[in-house]
């Protein structure tokens, strides 16, 4: 992993418009867009900070795991998202370092990009979701 | 603030070495140190990530609030820390926009650098550290 960068940083939120005041309005933040992503039953904004993201995440649904997450947690940093240049071997190398994966083989969004996340118990209690760009 | 960025994402844990088993050994990420600061009752770790930094933040007492935290949300994110310019005019801009600043006034550590806290109530659950470079 010769670049690797912080792609996003998700935060659970109860409600995007509340959270764009602080993000969008106080901060000055540019929200590239806001979307509801059906098949993960969250509403999502995206906002640009440097060369990251901050991806307020709002559940749709009451049952889906981010709901719990939300009912369970409260709002909050819910996972960090690094971007690496070639997942395959990104798994391999955690996977060879004894780094416990949730998905061993990449998921893949509608838009080609993959990715896989990291149990937090191999990171120090922090949801890592690593992603190759399509 | 024309130019903003991640500066570091917190995460606190149980043990340094342990994560770094994660971020620095199987992800390959550069440790810039470890060091204790003594007026935080922490020991901290720096890894770089692009333009930003993880910093694993282990509490060395057991009543401050770090380790209150730990003891109570367990291990993982605790805070993010976004740098801006001139954190006078940031601390001016929340105000105006009515967000919650924790320090209304920009704390100083001993590298001369300046910082305040934004309050998680007014960012949508997140704990915000807003950071000048000295």
């Amino acid at each position: 992993m010769t670049s690797i960068h912080i792609d996003h940083v998700a935060v659970v939120v109860e409600d995007i418009d509340s959270a764009l005041g602080f993000w969008q309005q106080a901060l000055g933040l540019e929200c590239q867009g806001i979307k509801d992503i059906q098949e993960e039953e969250v509403q999502v904004a995206f906002l640009e900070v440097g060369e990251s993201h901050i991806e307020l995440v709002k559940p749709t649904t009451e049952d889906s795991g981010i709901a719990k997450y939300l009912a369970k947690r409260g709002a909050g940093m819910h996972h960090l998202c690094l971007r690496v240049n070639d997942i395959d071997a990104a798994i391999v190398q955690m996977q060879q370092a004894d780094v416990e994966m949730i998905n061993e083989t990449p998921r893949v969004r509608d838009n080609g990009t993959r990715y896989a996340f990291v149990h937090p118990r191999s990171t120090g209690g922090v949801l890592v979701e690593l992603y190759e760009k399509a």
